[in-house]
């Protein structure tokens, strides 16, 4: 513990993956004062068919 | 906010899956009185095999 | 399966979570075609300082 | 990872949050052949009025 | 309910996920006194490059 | 979307949160090209022993 979640639309690149992790990582060690260590990290990616807003999905849109 | 997470086994239709993103906000704006921008809806989808009640898999029934 | 999840701020009545479980269970039935007996769903209710929209919280609103 | 999450309606013991972290965790090591430090686990109570099967609460059942 | 979500590494077997569905709900039933067909459980799988732990993606260890 | 989603044991501050939200929103923000006004963020925070980690609850470290 902590625990971060970041839910998105796929798409994204390696690199957009990995910086997510280390800048997310490094800030909620700082901000929580934990280390590292315990800090894990998962993505959901979704196809924009599987993510809607006010009620349309993204593939829709 | 709100955020409708709805997670079911694979194999819906593009058209189920549409109208349970346009149905479920409509509900939720109206029972909830928001408006419908701030409804996030994500559906996850699973594999048979990654899925069991009672201690038994989809995949297996 | 189906799960339906539903997050919101907190300080929704009782009769809304009423109708919330009762018609959004109802429409996944329908449009899903699935028995009643096998939706589930739970309701996550959050203060306002634990939800955040641009990177503002609802209490700082 | 692994990370194991268990939703339920509030009321346990102690003593039951103990066992289900040591069961399960004990368990996911054996079975997928990790080391018991890298499993998580984390417990999500909630009240009976905020959990619903068939589109009923429990709170009214 | 109650309802159990293992997210883990893609990877396993069937075997594995099945003997995760037997033995997660069997010790579930016994701990928290239940009936097996009130539990639901549900695997999340994700490739190496969106699960980071310390901050660093598992895909780049 | 993104939704990004933190788990932690309870016991932050508000201005802890305040600064997780503003913080993990704005690098979000940044790393995935979205506008700040898409991204939700939210906190669910957990008694002690709610939380294991090796099998053993917080609470009993």
């Amino acid at each position: 513990m902590p625990f971060i979640n970041v839910k998105m639309i796929q798409g994204r690149t390696l690199e957009q993956k990995r910086e997510l992790a280390e800048v997310l990582t490094r800030e909620v060690v700082r901000i929580l004062n934990v280390k590292p260590e315990v800090v894990e990290l998962v993505i959901d990616e979704y196809p924009s068919e599987n993510w809607a807003s006010a009620g349309k999905l993204y593939s829709d849109k």
